[in-house]
């Protein structure tokens, strides 16, 4: 079993390309969930829909989110109602956080529910939320402290960065299997996900972290950012607020403690020594995901760093 | 104040005649919720949804219910997930059983949230709920007990009706301002709805019934048996499964202890004696709405027959 860790647009593409290489039934996915919030009484995960959707051929490619083709009849409904209209859910999309909604409140657990619409979406690997309890990513700015999707989506990252929180984490355990299979996998691989918001909101939660040293398989990480900006996202945003270099080498710098192989562009590839210099093993390869091929070029270089070259006969 | 006692299509066609003579702010509509279901976790009110969208402008005149030109995406892909597709929610209409269920959640009651979408929508008349509780009409049949929702929509109507029952009436209590509104009215108006399971279930509510004998204005129906059977809807299946008889007389029959006047259909003239029989004066006038002046022909008839002349000017 290969692991994912993963947030979303970022990911969704790397996974893209993994799943030409591996059988889907060989991977399993970490998805943050400290994204979550509701909307209109509904919970909506975005990182684990934008996978799921990716994966499974739905996603609106050109926004990276939501389905292709979707309207927005209910939300223009709703904004008639006085709801705020500014996290755009499709009418396609918003039947998953309907389904989602009912379904927890019916009792059952985040996991079973993502398991449940993976399934129906006809994805075969496995998809686990990092806990199934609630954990809220929230910023700290010079206007007070903000849910994440406010900070980056109702008011696009406008305010300065003074800390990032995850309320709810220190209570959180991992969902089930998580830990088990972080231990069991042949390798874990952190996808080119926000290090802050996406891989260390899944970091927050207790356990997994430690559980990363104690991984059979090697840790591998590709790097979000690319020329000193991230591909997509607030990344450097976060980074420079919380006092961190916007490089390849300030992601090595955030995983350090437990990551075994760094897969950095070639475009940073002057970082390469002082990633080295950090005792870790760097690889230099196109990390940009234009199209089907260069997603599976990077799965296969990601793949080889982790050394199981025997998937890539 | 006029009280209108309405279930759905007919009661929404005759308050459209209504609205045309008496002003918004002088009408207060005492909806049926016995017809209320959860679909997808959402609370659906079909016959306050009814009312509302057919005053607001807004319904699929065609099919009564709805929003016109609405379209289906999210029922399409809450199919996908496995859900049911029997009870037709458009992604517009979906937006209010959204809203209902996220105030409801947020422990706003019923009425409340009745009063919410009111004014969203822009209408001036008063809506009611008949209760702030759940009331839900059940048709006891010959394949057993059936949520009406499952009896009319989703089996249509196929099965032999043994009784009715409202689950949860004897617990319910009158929506705030329900009982003191029909006291004080300057008339009680019954519209041309169903008498088992719309007005019916309005009567199930604990003391609507005895404050209809108390009112000091005068108490009105419209039959909505014209010509031996129901102009929409299952009346001729509920009445006769109960041993009723399908015609103006019959509906007559099941307000008399509290009925002052009678509206009867042209068709229906032969009736005259046996309902005045009954004690119950009776108004013989063209009661099929067709069309605008047809639906204020009837309002006018109806305020007339309740003693309101001087809102005939």
């Amino acid at each position: 079993m290969i692991v994912v860790l993963a947030g979303g647009v970022g990911a969704a593409r790397f996974l893209q390309g993994l799943v030409q290489i591996v059988p889907q039934e060989q991977i399993t996915v970490i998805v943050n969930t400290g994204d979550d919030r509701d909307f209109y009484g509904l919970h909506v995960s975005p990182d684990s829909d934008i996978v799921m959707y990716t994966l499974a051929g739905l996603v609106d490619e050109k926004q990276g989110w939501g389905i292709r083709d979707d309207t927005y009849n209910t939300m223009q409904q709703l904004v008639k109602y006085g709801n705020e209209d500014w996290f755009m859910l499709g009418d396609r999309d918003l039947a998953t956080h309907i389904h989602r909604t009912r379904l927890l409140r019916e009792g059952k657990t985040l996991s079973e529910v993502t398991e449940s619409l993976r399934e129906r979406l006809g994805l075969q690997l496995r998809i686990l939320p990092m806990s199934d309890q609630p954990v809220s990513t929230h910023i700290q700015t010079s206007v007070g402290l903000l849910h994440f999707q406010e900070y980056m989506v109702q008011r696009r990252c406008a305010d300065e960065v003074q800390d990032v929180l995850f309320a709810g984490s220190s209570a959180a355990k991992p969902a089930p299997e998580v830990l088990e299979t972080i231990r069991q996998a042949s390798a874990v691989l952190i996808a080119p996900s926000n290090p802050i918001v996406s891989i260390g909101s899944i970091l927050s939660v207790p356990g997994i972290h430690d559980m990363l040293h104690e991984a059979h398989g090697m840790v591998v990480a590709v790097s979000p950012i690319v020329g000193g900006a991230p591909i997509k996202g607030p990344a450097d945003k976060l980074m420079s607020g919380l006092g961190m270099e916007v490089s390849a080498l300030g992601v090595a710098r955030c995983y350090r403690d437990f990551l075994d192989v760094m897969v950095i562009d070639e475009q940073d590839a002057h970082l390469t020594g002082a990633i080295e210099d950090l005792g870790i093993p760097t690889v230099v390869t196109n990390t940009i995901m234009r199209d089907g091929p260069t997603k599976a070029a990077l799965a296969r270089e990601v793949l080889r760093a982790a050394g199981l070259n025997d998937l890539l006969q």
